[in-house]
């Protein structure tokens, strides 16, 4: 099962090359992330209020076709692992049937002080339901 | 009296185009003016501990020549207006001789609940050493 | 007359102040611009194919409203003065009923050779459509 | 053997969070990549200007300590691997002593087509001088 996310690459996302900058992928995956957390009821900014942040600790992306500006693109979000202390969360993105991107994204829990706390139940039975099998 | 910056357009500053994107020139303009507070004592990150926030009200940039990646550039910062609530620094972005674009940023002193404050008496003096005559 | 477009704030159009980055507001203008062209048939993609560029020569933006991460915005977009060789769109940004920032943002059109050539009819006509009273 | 850049983490990189974006760490080996090329000869906009491209194909980051604004960095770059066809550079990017992140990132070389073509030789004997033993 997986979520799925729909957004535009911008003008401003490509470079002299003419094709989106890879760094503009990164952008595209968080924007999937964050709807995907607001469908599982966590609103990252209702998350950050309560002083916990949701940092990336390690990003693996491979590109495999070049995008233009003004492209329709989706983003499939799925659940690749996730322990107590972390998840990670793996991504294609498509222009139609086209498969341009596939990454892998794994994130931690951190207090105020920048110390990993363990996930919320709540979220850990939302990852289950997204877990790739 | 002016203050001067000097960086380097980026890769990915440029759009398809070829030529860097004007939104880019905004950040550059950011970078200089963050500079010239430093070069006065007035570490960005330490007013924001403060509780004070120092947003743009009004930005005007005039765009002359085209840049390209990796040209180095030189902005100079000068004093336009200011008021005991606001203030306005003007720039221009050379390339060696040749000027690029020019620019005028207001600003004004908010507090934590987003309402302006005065402009700190020794900003204050900072601004009127460089002001522009 | 005014061309509409919607779009979201993202998470990383913000920055550490916790509100979206003076710059974000810049590309919104942009892709609500891009998405007006489209709607009058001219698709800037197959513009810059027949090597016409349209920069931006000169960008005025008033910020009257902080936006946070994740908003839904709407950008409103009217022609504010056109001449056969340059043209001035202006733009209301709207977070529901809030007015959070005015902009008016002036460009010309360009060969290959970076010389400004005459609008073409066609688009001229466009202009006048929407051109506010 | 490695070559060094050393830049300065922008205001606009961070995001609400109060520290620098993932995806501004991806620019910053972008950097540091692009002057390690200009190092061995090989200017990026002469490259282009030869169309000939040098995308990314595969990127992968560790995040270990956060990054401020204003921060001053180095970026460490050396060759990982290498083939006719592909090479991979890896980094580190250090704040003082402070490790922040680690990262691959392999490209190959595409003509116009976007076909890809083999590496030239006088840059295969760069990425030589520059292997991690």
């Amino acid at each position: 099962m997986h979520f799925e996310y729909k957004t535009q690459t911008r003008y401003s996302d490509t470079a002299q090359d003419g094709i989106v900058h890879h760094s503009s992928f990164v952008i595209y995956l968080e924007e999937a992330r964050l709807a995907f957390f607001k469908s599982a009821g966590l609103d990252i900014n209702a998350i950050e209020k309560r002083k916990v942040l949701v940092p990336v600790v390690d990003l693996s992306v491979k590109y495999l076709k070049p995008l233009r500006s003004l492209e329709e693109i989706f983003v499939q979000v799925s659940v690749d692992t996730f322990s107590k202390v972390r998840f990670s969360l793996s991504y294609q993105i498509f222009k139609g049937d086209l498969l341009t991107a596939t990454a892998v994204v794994s994130h931690c829990l951190l207090n105020e002080a920048f110390k990993p706390i363990p996930i919320p139940k709540e979220f850990l039975l939302h990852l289950e339901k997204f877990k790739s099998s």
